[in-house]
């Protein structure tokens, strides 16, 4: 069983402990599975409390939904199992008094017998009682009557209508009264894509084929009530929204709220494609949608699916789900805009294109030509050296860069720093994988303060720049058969023998040979970062050839240097 | 693929769509899979921005973090896969402006590039933008330095963090070291219990033997750092704390926050009862947890398994975590009580057990006698009843039943209501299954109002009250197949016949008389409710077993009434 669990049998119980360990707004009963608002009143000081439960495997229902304004209790059963008679009558000795309770009970025997009896007891006891039997479940519509269908999640709706409408300090008839309208006013219906377990059980309950689904679920892991192919989200959807609407005879112009409830395997990607489509469709239908929830709020354990409830509103039910609640699971406002807020993409800057070319953007021009025929010469040994430890794609990558810095425009060369800019851009596009955002980078990078005219100077702190940003971007240092390897040894060297008084020629000589001096260095080295670093000791004996690429390049503008 | 979805490839399309359909907070652009803040000053006029993103798979990061105290945009990649640098460079475009932008990125190679480009960019066109890397996963501490880890969940600790401190105004400089901070207090490790399935690959991408688990997961699906066996939930707690502490040499009197995180697959129940457990062990390692939050903050689709992340707080970071926001994901405020809220469980009111017997209270006993003697007799044809169309435990639930009330005490017989409040205790205690809570309740409910010595026109309010107890309780009605259909009848004859003058024997003779004959009438009922109803044809020629079992006890009441 593959379930994060200690002995199946206390689940519940450290489930609870945890529960209340982490909402110090509740608290646990010492001898009974309830969870109980933190701070009651004295019994006589209380006003109706609404409290609510069943087997457990439903969470975050039902003790997520304590809270003030929501339910003053939750008793929990062991998983999928109703409650017994004295849990239940334990939560109502400690949640409520002389002004009475409302149990919220979902429409299954067992929870009617042993909340209904409970209820008596406590009746028994000067604690007046009343069950609301939720039915919501409109996949039986065919076979079943409304009052004896099954509880599913729309009884959250009813938990808050309850909750709110005790929290006003209305008395124990008016209280029960709103929470049978809410009751009344929902449909449900859902699909289920597979089973879950139960940890006692330790498999689970029933399988579908590839490609089936299980229309009508239940919520404890059992069989829909028809087993149909799997549809598309949206058809799916479709099919259950018309039998809900059918079955409620809801249509245009009514005012409804909408909850997308996931069974608690299903991942809230799948949920929020739903809720699209539903409230898409409540809207083409000419419904009113004023609330919209999605997520996890009454589940069948981890099991792959999800429900669909709409409520009929009125402005009195409204004002209910409106009411603030502190209670931990309740999903908040559920307000939603009138239409899709979509925004515009905001435009790139505009850069000038029309500007004369100055000396420094011209020899920019005659370097970078340079390197690139270097490197589409190099194509095939960049393609095998890449092949001994990366997916072999440097050379052409190497090429198609090459390729399109060629083609820029004559106005891309006006001077070096937007020259730098424009290659960028150009690098980013024409490469896949990663060396065009490396490039892309370090030449933006470069271009930052860069004089129009460059001297060897200030290509020197260019060059210093670019190694820079490449590190910090990749997270990389000399050392981890990289680039880096012959890029730093690269610039520190150019700065150091230009620091030093030589020559910009002899210095970019220098640098040229430190580069490839750590170029080769990578041979002996293993990867450290990225893919190639799965490969182990697969890599040694050939150089890096990220390292060999910049080698080349750096060797092709020695030639500017000269000038 | 057992999934809710449309055409997989505009699975992030249409989840986003979603997102902001129910987030009215929230606006998407139109072009690019990105999500902001639904207002937004001018460019000029807002502060700094913090901004995430990543893979889709993760939800409800990232999108669900916009919010005002939160993310101002979020950026969506194809599943696991990073998005693309025009993606995130029009979300910084949308969302920030010359104060600058903060990008919180999770270490991962492809997301560095992307982001790390795209701040290029905007720095390029006038808006300073930095990258914060987040890489706080220590399941690879053995191997690999802290700067180079994976980012996984904690990251949503650093957007709390950074979009807190963004919030107060400060300059791009203190939300980065704010952001880098939280980094840095940040260390996470995870299980998981089996894999997830890409909706482009249709598949799981690796596979568990029963029994095992994968410690120290990915997020993207992939396998762990080492694959060990299944132990219990608190053990893999251990496991994991242990490590996490151990990384950042936490010990007892240090103050920190707990972060149990769900990785999608796996319910409340299970990330409850691990919560339950990582608090203790904190506790129990003497350090000081100041904030606890447990739910699904970071998936990996519907992974199942759970990570746990640890932060080292000060006042400055506690400050932060403690800001308010709005973004629909943020789990709230994380406050926990000191010590688990244990409630003790109030007792039932006190009875008195000593009075004097009363005539009214000795004529039930000698009825219920009466009664028991006849329902003993009768089991074995009970059984057989109830084994045509039930479980066949009828006959046994009524002999415990009368043997339960064979041995009350002479104390309880003291007086007629006192003594069927009692009866009713000592059946629900007594009898398994539906029959025990339906006669408590029936018992109960007759003895309301009941006078100590009951004439027949009380007996005939309080039978009627008790069947309409029990259809209430059961939601059943005469016609159902159930014990209704003998007792309905008994109750409205008895009540007629006393109206219509007759003598209390006689119309009990002709209640007793509808009772039969509405038990063998069920002989040709289908049944409509609880386990029964599956039966279908299979129950018809046989009558309903308790619809018998209270023809007998109402036949055995007979004399009583001729007295």
């Amino acid at each position: 069983m593959r379930k994060l669990l200690n002995d199946p049998r206390g689940v519940v119980r450290e489930m609870l402990e945890g529960q209340v360990d982490l909402n110090p707004g509740q608290a646990l009963l010492r001898d009974e599975d309830v969870v109980v608002r933190a701070s009651l009143p004295e019994p006589g000081a209380r006003g109706v409390a609404v409290l609510s439960g069943g087997g457990s495997g439903h969470e975050p229902a039902h003790a997520g939904y304590v809270g003030a304004g929501m339910l003053h209790a939750a008793v929990a059963g062991d998983v999928f199992t109703s409650p017994s008679v004295d849990a239940v009558l334990a939560a109502i000795r400690a949640a409520a008094g002389p002004a009475g309770a409302v149990l919220v009970v979902k429409n299954y025997t067992g929870d009617r017998l042993n909340f209904g009896l409970a209820a008596e007891l406590a009746r028994a006891e000067g604690i007046p009682a009343e069950v609301v039997v939720v039915a919501d479940d409109v996949a039986l519509r065919d076979t079943v009557e409304p009052a004896r269908r099954r509880g599913i999640d729309g009884t959250v709706l009813v938990h808050k209508v309850a909750g709110a409408a005790a929290a006003t300090g209305l008395p124990l008839e008016a209280v029960v009264a709103e929470a049978r309208a809410a009751a009344t006013a929902i449909g449900t219906m859902g699909v289920a894509l597979g089973a879950c377990t139960v940890p006692a059980a330790g498999r689970p309950g029933f399988s579908l084929e590839e490609g089936e689904a299980e229309l009508g679920l239940g919520i404890h892991g059992e069989q829909g009530v028809r087993r149909v192919a799997l549809r598309s989200a949206d058809a799916l959807v479709e099919a259950i929204l018309d039998t809900v609407l059918a079955d409620a005879s809801l249509g245009a112009g009514e005012r409804v709220a909408l909850l997308v409830n996931g069974l608690g395997g299903t991942p809230p990607m799948e949920l929020a494609v739903v809720a699209r489509q539903a409230l898409a469709l409540l809207r083409a239908r000419g419904l009113v949608v004023e609330r919209a929830w999605f997520g996890n709020l009454l589940t069948a354990l981890e099991m792959p699916g999800a429900s669909l409830t709409v409520m009929r509103l009125d402005d009195a039910l409204l004002e209910r789900l409106d009411a603030p609640t502190d209670a931990p699971a309740w999903p908040g406002s559920g307000r939603i805009a009138a239409a899709r807020n979509l925004v515009g993409t905001a435009a790139a800057p505009v850069v000038e294109t029309e500007r004369p070319a100055t000396p420094g953007g011209e020899a920019v021009r005659r370097a970078v030509l340079a390197a690139a025929t270097a490197l589409e010469a190099a194509e095939e040994r960049l393609t095998a050296l890449d092949s001994a430890a990366g997916d072999g794609d440097l050379g052409i990558s190497m090429s198609r860069g090459a390729a399109a810095l060629r083609i820029l425009p004559d106005t891309a060369w006006a001077e070096a720093p937007s020259a730098l800019l424009r290659m960028g851009e150009a690098l980013r596009r024409a490469i896949a994988g990663s060396s065009g955002p490396f490039y892309a980078t370090a030449l933006l990078r470069a271009a930052r303060g860069l004089p129009d005219a460059p001297g060897a100077g200030d290509w020197s702190r260019a060059l210093t720049a670019a190694v820079e940003a490449i590190a910090e971007m990749g997270g990389a240092r000399p050392g981890d058969r990289t680039m880096l390897d012959a890029l730093h040894p690269a610039a520190e060297t150019f700065a150091k023998a230009l620091d030093a008084g030589r020559a910009p020629a002899a210095a970019w000589g220098e640098a040229v040979r430190a580069a490839r001096a750590g170029a080769e260095a990578t041979a002996v080295m293993r990867p450290r970062l990225g893919r190639a670093s799965y490969l182990g000791d697969r890599a040694l004996g050939t150089p890096d050839a990220g390292a060999a690429a910049a080698v080349i390049w750096l060797d092709a503008l020695t030639p500017q240097f000269a000038e």
